[in-house]
């Protein structure tokens, strides 16, 4: 028989010694969380007849996952940063906050501080020109009445031709493929670009070890990342997937959500390219965001996740 | 109200996917851990309303503590490798497994592969004679009828007079304070070491931080740690914690426990310090150790924790 002591007064005064609930000092609420969190682990252990081998396993995952910053990467891949959209959706639906661009995941890889230009922007710094196809991406941000809004920033940020990020990936330049833009009168938006490869997880990390454990691969389709803000406005957390990627709807982090799939058009066409300024095969990508009303001077702000390069009002 | 989704079928199913139960693949034992684990989480986010700040806080955590190694550390802390001990005991009881000299945890701190001798050995490197007291170990090994065993492996390892243990502190020798005894054909180890100090938790890492927001200290009185081994016996994880320590009954890591309390004396006596070939004040420790039998080959072996410097059959 399975042999439980967890829920014994003895042990729950234990964890709530444990999670300082004797203490007058620290956090009252990190105190609540703690318990709970210890109890569920001691719950685990004994439903699940955990045992000390796997138990120190997963400390060393732990380890192993922080020691490579993988911890943001593994809950995008275990389906819990999209649960957070499900919740914040379903919270919104209650509240009567619809309408808008739905949102999707950040995933780990924002920098802030990335260059500002007005209106238009290029992405690119010409590193992958000869292996890339460039990008003419283009749209509209508007208010849920379809009115234009001038003066939002465009933040967005997608990955090279490898799948890899500039700053996580140091063999690319500052800030590659990392830009804001401030839309127009018209609420426009325009960047020349070139079209991102779909990530992978490093193969040899630990989230790719754990989807392997899972029997699921670490591949997500190509995508284009977005935070969308403006004065009054509900800030958007965003991603343009691509269709046509293999992955868009086998996406290891669950990101790709109706309404969210760019059409990208790829053109071979002498004449277009000419006028375009470039040579050869290129993609045009258009799409429009819509924005929902701010209830709050907190909705326009994003969360205070901790991020690479946190620049003050960045 | 609360919003919850968490246990409807949709996310249920999205849950099951995400943890890899769609596939043929992978580990079915991970599959079954990891969708419990992701349950858990969800629940939690839902019941205790978690915020996105405190999510995403809670993730950039678990990046620091593994990027400093200290999962082991907060485990410890949080009283969960306690639970552990408390829960094989019950395990024992109900198993008629009983007698003994009790269990308590290892600690993230062990280094296999430190020096063997027989019988006896003397354990510091000499570098802290200034300021350190000499503290003569020694003890028996005895099965639960009270007959000593011979060979068996006594494995210790202290921290220094600063608590701070040899690898993970560079400044040390190489397997300072850490040595293995085999002892002789009456059960006993002898050692000359030097009386340790207790250890504190770094206070600019990541377990005194979540520490300090539960009002709680990260000291440890001073101790021994022990894996004593020998065929046809089980395998006994525990630790001599001092008396007279301030720390004894308030440990952060709740180790000490009855039966576990070493009567460390501390001797003033020119003569006698002659007679054993010392300076001025040192100290004597008495302690025993007794070994239930093993009832499997299992029974006799150390968990396969993930250790630093793990040697081939150490």
């Amino acid at each position: 028989m399975t042999v439980k002591i967890s829920q014994t007064a003895e042990v729950q005064k234990f964890f709530e010694e444990a999670s300082g609930f004797n203490s007058e000092q620290g956090s009252p609420r990190i105190k609540q969380l703690m318990l709970r969190i210890v109890n569920d682990i001691a719950r685990i252990v004994e439903d699940l007849e955990v045992t000390q081998d796997e138990f120190w396993m997963a400390v060393d995952y732990i380890n192993r996952l922080g020691g490579r910053h993988e911890a943001g990467l593994l809950v995008a891949g275990l389906g819990l940063e999209h649960f957070l959209d499900l919740l914040q959706d379903a919270k919104d639906e209650q509240a009567g906050l619809t309408g808008g661009t739905p949102r999707t995941i950040e995933g780990p890889l924002y920098v802030a501080g990335a260059p500002i230009s007005q209106g238009e922007t290029r992405m690119d710094d010409g590193s992958e020109l000869d292996e890339a196809t460039v990008m003419f991406l283009q749209g509209r941000v508007v208010d849920t009445d379809g009115n234009p809004v001038a003066g939002a920033t465009v933040d967005l940020w997608h990955a090279n031709t490898k799948g890899n990020y500039s700053y996580f990936d140091k063999s690319q330049s500052e800030y590659n493929l990392r830009r804001r833009i401030v839309t127009d009168a018209e609420g426009r938006y325009r960047a020349r670009s070139i079209v991102p490869s779909g990530y992978g997880c490093s193969a040899d990390g630990p989230t790719q070890e754990c989807l392997d454990l899972l029997g699921r691969h670490g591949q997500r389709p190509a995508h284009i990342h977005f935070f969308i803000s403006a004065p009054g406005h509900r800030l958007l957390t965003t991603q343009i997937n691509l269709a046509g990627d293999q992955y868009l709807w086998d996406d290891f982090a669950y990101a790709t959500r109706d309404g969210l799939v760019g059409d990208i058009r790829f053109i071979d066409d002498a004449a277009a390219a000419d006028a375009r300024g470039v040579q050869g095969r290129f993609a045009e990508l258009d799409f429009d965001f819509q924005l929902q009303k701010a209830v709050s001077l907190e909705a326009e702000l994003r969360s205070q996740r901790p991020r690479a390069l946190q620049v003050q009002g960045a």
